[in-house]
């Protein structure tokens, strides 16, 4: 049994759907373990996590389409805005989605689905510079 | 300490929710681990996991209304709707819940409270077969 | 490697945000484990987990004030209202939010963000008594 867990970094463009699949799976590749978990976990509070379609791009675009009608920007009624209209909105749209996300391992390789990609959600406007951890644990 | 990873499928008939505590239970009473974590982890895009209330059936069907009127099929506005109507909005319901649930394991059981259920909740209309992996790890 | 569940109780009084950060960190402090996981895991239906901004109190209301406008209590129509107005909402905001977190462990500590603390949401309208359960998996 082994652990380990490292960090990367991912710099985002404004909102949206950012795959980060590719770094995950290279971390876990850099390790000898064979079945285990990937824990995968993002360090902010206006961006978050989600598993999603990664084939069909008009996919990522309705799902941020729902999001802004969903939590729309300009409803009124935060407090909490100093840093803009985009600010409590994004940290709603993360409580919404998820901050870890945990993917088992099966003969050296995470259990991801055909369809299913791991991303950032980004939800602020202004490019950020954010930080993803990756703990790997088994054996 | 050890680590193992295994699966199963669910048959589902339609929308809706669907309990798979007894499976996950077998597969960690399969093994000798005492203290650790079970990690459920659902391979879709358009289906998804949630722990819910598990006696009272009305509960199930008033989450599932909730979605209905949350996440509106006819709300039109959809770019990615190539398998129906109720394609894209599978992918967003499945955003907000869950791909992935940890449940602690303590004295060789999962320690989920008394009205805790492991559920997976089908947002398709047509009958899936959809596959669950499991992981336990520990001592 | 090491692995062990344990729990402890929160008292709320009524609905919102509380802090149970340094809880965990408690627990993760009475191990010897440099790097792992740690999995945080709330053992009901009608109160859930957020990984949220803990810095600014408007933040936590603008969050509470949310949840009421998207899961309104007077909005009619549930079926399990056993409980009162506040029954199936709790179920529903929970299903929302996060039943289980896991959050990588590097040099001993949790891998926590500047701005994140982990926190159990109460959607109960009176004071309940809630546990939690919190295992540390690793080396």
């Amino acid at each position: 049994m082994n652990s380990q867990t490292c960090f990367f970094d991912v710099s985002t463009r404004g909102k949206g759907l950012h795959e980060i699949t590719s770094q995950v799976q290279s971390i876990l590749q850099s390790t000898s373990i064979r079945e285990g978990v990937v824990t995968v976990f993002i360090r902010h509070t206006s961006a978050s996590l989600v598993i999603f379609e990664n084939a069909d791009p008009s996919a990522s675009r309705d799902l941020e389409s729902f999001f802004e009608r969903m939590v729309p920007e300009d409803a009124g009624g935060y407090s909490h805005t100093l840093e803009g209209p985009d600010d409590m909105t994004s940290h709603i749209r993360m409580a919404l989605t998820r901050t870890s996300e945990v993917v088992p391992i099966s003969k050296g390789k995470m259990v991801l689905g055909t369809w299913q990609g791991i991303f950032l959600f980004e939800h602020r406007r202004a490019p950020q510079s954010r930080q993803i951890a990756v703990n790997v644990t088994g054996c």
